[in-house]
């Protein structure tokens, strides 16, 4: 019989989903699941979407153009001309989600055997599509005790090698919710300028920020010619299900070899493209409420977190994600105890455990991410179940 | 400023999309132009799809399972049951598109350096994925005086080195229009178990065949743990903006690390998913009525070019393209004679030069690929232009 690549055989399961089947099964008998492990937010879409796309009235159902629908185009350079991003039609294309943005930039400044600098914990794709792109991520820890700031520059340019050819900034962080400051920005600005490598910004939380105005690295204008920035309606739109995203340069070297990588692949999808167009052109009065909502439930998880014994956590700025340290000696499997044993008013709790966010082995083992994705009611009796979780799984 | 990668360096521009350009430059002087260059057909879609998406009444937009959603995939299984084709969900993931399914076929079976033997013409795609999985394409040379048949198996094994992973094999075939003789596929399945290798058989235009049933190499049992299927509604339903396929396989290690990889990139569009769900239990309801019509428009088609002094072209069994081979030194050039001066009452004719859907350089210079995506009257009209324009380019 053929064999699976290494790749293939290297590839980790998703953290995320992995737990998937024991939580099907609780829920196949009867037992409510809070489900924090997934960014699938609970809130409802833009009420814009679903009537622009039932407006389609075609006969045929064609593909869209490798750089895109021209007036879902626009409509980004709208979205980003509101914060001060001008751009022109050719520094963007319309990805499959954030998802093959980040795979497209991979490819683009990478080879095999190349290396990506990238801070840990990060958003566990990174991992597999640098495996499925056969390149090497070279992470830098951050600690929670330091609410996962980025360390000075000499510690991030001693990580640098000849193959190094790219830095990862995921901003709003996922998943810690951490949100750069512009020293910090400047910071990797400056090293990526020095060292010629790429930044890679990930971008996809940028409205929900907690405090202060949301940006983009390509406000910087050093940043012009070295930024690639992955971007997804995702989260911002509430809209996961509709798989748009896009991938933005000012580098026209950079972006005529993307062109030619999203030709390959031929279009993202149609309608939903289209549907999207009155979306991005007001975005703010979408934004602006659900992150009101999202520093709500921060604010409440926190709290209860610090609350809880033996929980280390600090208050994230943006995004929906929270990074606690557990008093358990391994998340993993106090996760499989939520699902499989512990039960409260019948009621139980889905949680990623932290490690398969972490590029170096055996860290991050007692941590949990919670995605805070639920209302406050729910959020505050997912926060009890877990005050009763850990005193049951102590005394086990 | 940092460098683009080299395989964004060496992966070629789109054969079917590069000219486009000058196309719309023509359509801007006010030219009507006949698109016979992209597989983007003309045909109405299925009344089915558009109602079903209509009927979304969510009000989130979440991921769908990263392995499809339940009812989609229980779709697919009637519809490969209805071609004989028993499969359990775990054999299928849906994908984005035939695309997505492409590239994850490569990447679960071949590392960077390792070789893919396939038969030239081929669709062009492949040889962008492959630059994008850093894999060497091994090319087998068809010749359109033999009506593109495979080879014997010597000269099939003579191409098999150390480094071999897979065999592809389009059926029917994109640019060929060739269909396989159930000899041609147990010669290959033989070959792929002897020197244990994959079968990638693309199936994107499984039911457009002009004589006997359509099938699958799924069908023939000893191809099983051997052979990954990759597949698409985009033709057969005529809805290529819906960017939905589907890879499948018996063989479970394979489809564990495909699995992976599908995570990794979270999932296909949820929307489209649902909307061909009543569509695909009912496949053949549609797939015999665009046969028809494919195959009426086939005939036009290759009877008009037989007529046509100095175009070689043999008649095609499937699919909705011919490969011509013209009286022409460059069809490149020709290409942009017809965009740029050749008009004829106010007309002319974009077609596909084949030469890029060879991997052997200087191969296929006089061809071109037409696909019969436009109505029998458009058709006879593109034909005649086609003729007019060949005698006005010897005179030119």
């Amino acid at each position: 019989m053929p064999k699976v690549s290494k790749r293939g055989q290297n590839i980790l399961s998703s953290p995320i989903r992995k737990f998937l089947p024991l939580m099907l099964k609780a829920e196949i008998e009867g037992v409510k699941v809070f489900k924090l492990n997934v960014g699938d937010p609970d809130i409802a879409i833009p009420p814009q979407l679903l009537p622009a796309i039932k407006k389609y009235k075609n006969k045929s159902l064609g593909y869209a153009p490798s750089p895109g629908i021209s007036e879902h185009v626009a409509a980004w350079l709208k979205y980003y001309g509101d914060f001060g991003v001008k751009l022109k039609p050719e520094n963007l294309i319309p990805t499959v989600g954030g998802a093959e943005a980040i795979l497209l930039a991979i490819l683009a400044t990478t080879d095999p055997g190349d290396e990506i600098i990238v801070f840990e914990p990060l958003y566990a794709s990174y991992k597999g599509f640098a495996a499925m792109a056969s390149v090497k991520l070279v992470p830098i820890t951050l600690k929670i005790e330091n609410n996962f700031a980025l360390p000075p520059a000499k510690d991030i340019i001693k990580k640098i090698s000849r193959k190094t050819k790219a830095i990862v900034l995921i901003n709003p962080d996922n998943p810690t919710g951490a949100v750069r400051t512009r020293a910090e920005i400047n910071r990797l600005v400056k090293i990526a300028r020095g060292h010629n490598l790429f930044i890679i910004t990930d971008e996809t939380y940028r409205e929900i920020v907690f405090f202060g105005q949301p940006g983009s690295v390509l406000q910087v204008p050093a940043a012009k010619n070295c930024t690639i920035l992955v971007d997804s309606v995702s989260k911002r739109f509430s809209c996961p299900g509709a798989r748009i995203g896009v991938i933005v340069s000012y580098n026209q070297v950079l972006m005529s070899a993307v062109l030619k990588f999203a030709m390959v692949r031929l279009s993202a999808p149609t309608l939903e493209q289209i549907g999207l167009i009155p979306i991005l052109k007001n975005a703010r009065a979408y934004t602006k409420k659900i992150t009101r909502e999202y520093k709500k439930r921060r604010d409440l998880v926190f709290t209860a977190l610090t609350k809880i014994p033996g929980v280390k956590c600090q208050k994230p700025n943006g995004a929906f994600y929270i990074i606690a340290g557990l008093p358990v000696k391994n998340s993993e499997d106090f996760v499989k105890f939520l699902l499989t044993k512990f039960r409260y008013q019948n009621q139980t709790l889905m949680l990623t455990p932290a490690q398969d966010f972490y590029v170096t082995p055996g860290l991050g083992k007692n941590e949990v991410r919670l995605a805070y994705v639920l209302n406050t009611q729910s959020l505050k009796q997912a926060m009890l179940i877990l005050k009763k979780a850990l005193e049951a799984y102590k005394n086990r």
